[in-house]
């Protein structure tokens, strides 16, 4: 029996003054609301959190319990891939209602960042990488030098790199939840400026994703339960996981992404071509563009033509990050993949507000831990 | 389809020269070649790993794909749930094996606690408590009040304890992987000392379990499959989450664990007198006291019957921790519930050489987090 979602929750992602363990409640509260459901009756719980010391919480599966006293006792369990924790706490609470080892689970991605600084946030961010050959090397600096890499292979694209940030940044101007929504221009995010300094050559400030706190839920019940409002399913979902040292891995492009796209799509019966929409790991701007790649838009190193063909902008044929992406909505880390989640059930459901994309029907989600190591490619539609 | 296991791998728990990531690679490749399996085969890799600031490796989920080229692309999740990482890490597996996602899959639970001073583990483990109401109280603090609650409660019953740490460490001397070989006297456990120093009153040194490296693996297959040399299998197994405010609960007792255990021998159709021995989770001498109340062994306030009349020592009816336990085997936090189930999987199928007790047809296993927060009970039994 598969799982399918019947209720979600979110935060606005931002700068926030609540708690690490207030964001945990606030996301699962309306969760449980919008699905309508006892808490009585969920029968697992799964976080998804990187942490890796930007909160002193190290043992948080359990904090949603106090919630709700009818919480008490359920299995709960925190999973982490890194920027992919929340999916993977998305594909964990599918597996244990497909082992029929629960029937209604509550799951929920969540980090509060803005706890440290920036040098604090980029150092914990860190330890994400190998950390034998790249330790004290900062995520933006990984990106640079993936971004080099990709330029020496197939030239500049610092245009479209910037067109990318444009993008999301208009798109999350329709979303109440995004932490900037605030419109940029071309050649602000194209001109290295004291307003848009080079972060790590040649990314740019408007290059990289901000620093968050948020926090998101879903409820999923097993696919024979009925009466709920809105529902959602997963046509596929696939998980990839590469090699963690860059050394061992041709860094011009995303392999781990390719395949978990290519898995998802066999799965599925379908093609990128078929899909109406898809919410994509933006961490960077140049990892944007990779993924036009790994999901099938074009060729490897050609990337650059999904934007400047208008394919992926909000009125092109294949929206990507219509809720603003990691670049605009915000990339509270271990929430990540739960939003995308969300935002892609909303769609599917008809429930995005002035987000929605008239007639969606399939949705893609694409969220990865590191530089392409953990990858988790969904593709989400409407149930009964 | 349930899960079986078909192999492990285990290191020497203790203060090792291996750095994390070998200690991972080398439980999984013992794992691996018991199994016989072709690593190709591997769809599926779950690491418990508590981490908590004792390792900079933040995202150690696809670390162990270094091992071998055919592990390249195979999903790979950590999982976190304090002490109980381990089997919270056994515990997804299982689901992913009876969701029909993977059909081999490999556990491995990994900790590497000795690259920082016993100030700095103390710090790291003290996250897994409740910050805003516990942070900056250590592990054994907490295991001390609950101790001196205990006493409050049902009198004084520091002779049990100390006898607990004797027969964990009389039964360690037979464990070739365990940290301690060394028998210690009644006496000089019941008396504290300046070599038996009190680190929390009522707690002395030998009430605390060890600090310690180590890994262990298993490799755990789809029930239909066959050819396997030893095979062993979940007769039941139960997760119980708790709050973790202790101020939410009544540590008089651990509520959570006896739950997991009245749920786990509903779920196998038995009662704790069935049970030919178990390892359990004497992360403090006070908890396997209050284990054996939990599990059935003795009323609430007399678990010290339990030991008095011999019931769990090496010989008695239920022999409980002849590996050693936490106690005396050693206790690397992530790898502690994987390490449990291999000796249980080892008992089962006759395969525990000198630790064997003839004739062992079902073994139980109790793996914690927190102060009984985390529960959970696994009963194994052979397999065809």
């Amino acid at each position: 029996m598969d799982a399918k979602i019947v209720g979600w929750g979110h935060t606005p992602f931002g700068a926030l003054d609540q708690s690490f363990e207030e964001l945990i409640k606030t996301a699962a509260a309306e969760a449980i609301e919008m699905a309508g459901i006892d808490p009585a009756e969920i029968d697992a719980i799964w976080l998804g959190h990187f942490n890796s010391g930007m909160v002193p919480d190290a043992f948080a599966s359990s904090l949603v319990l106090a919630l709700d006293d009818r919480l008490r006792f359920t299995p709960a369990t925190r999973v982490e891939n890194a920027c992919a924790s929340g999916s993977a706490a998305v594909y964990a609470a599918r597996d244990a209602i497909r082992a029929g080892s629960a029937h209604n689970v509550l799951v929920i991605g969540a980090e509060k960042m803005t706890s440290l600084d920036t040098r604090g946030v980029t150092q914990a961010l860190a330890g994400a990488s190998y950390q034998t050959e790249e330790a004290g090397v900062s995520f933006p600096q990984i990106f640079g030098r993936i971004t080099n890499g990709y330029f020496q292979a197939y030239g500049d694209q610092s245009d479209t790199l910037a067109r990318i940030a444009v993008k999301n940044h208009a798109n999350a101007l329709a979303n109440p939840l995004a932490q900037m929504r605030r419109a940029v221009s071309f050649d602000f995010c194209n001109t290295p400026s004291d307003k848009n300094p080079l972060i790590a050559a040649p990314l740019r400030l408007t290059d990289c994703s901000l620093i968050s706190d948020g926090a998101a839920a879903l409820v999923m019940v097993a696919e024979d339960r009925s009466g709920f409002e809105c529902a959602a399913g997963f046509r596929a979902a696939r998980q990839v996981n590469d090699f963690l040292p860059m050394s061992r891995r041709d860094m011009t492009h995303l392999a781990g992404a390719a395949r978990a796209f290519e898995m998802a799509y066999d799965e599925a019966g379908l093609t990128v071509n078929d899909l109406d929409l898809a919410e994509v790991h933006d961490c960077f701007t140049i990892a944007e563009l990779m993924i036009y790649e790994a999901m099938g838009l074009a060729p490897q190193g050609q990337g650059a033509r999904a934007m400047s063909d208008g394919t992926v902008l909000a009125d092109g044929r294949l929206p990507i990050n219509l809720s603003g992406g990691l670049k605009a909505k915000g990339h509270p880390v271990g929430a990540t993949g739960v939003s995308m989640h969300v935002m892609a059930a909303q769609q599917v459901t008809g429930q995005a507000g002035p987000l929605q994309k008239a007639g969606a029907k399939l949705a893609a989600v694409f969220n990865m831990g590191g530089s392409g190591v953990a990858n988790y490619c969904s593709i989400l539609e409407a149930r009964s």
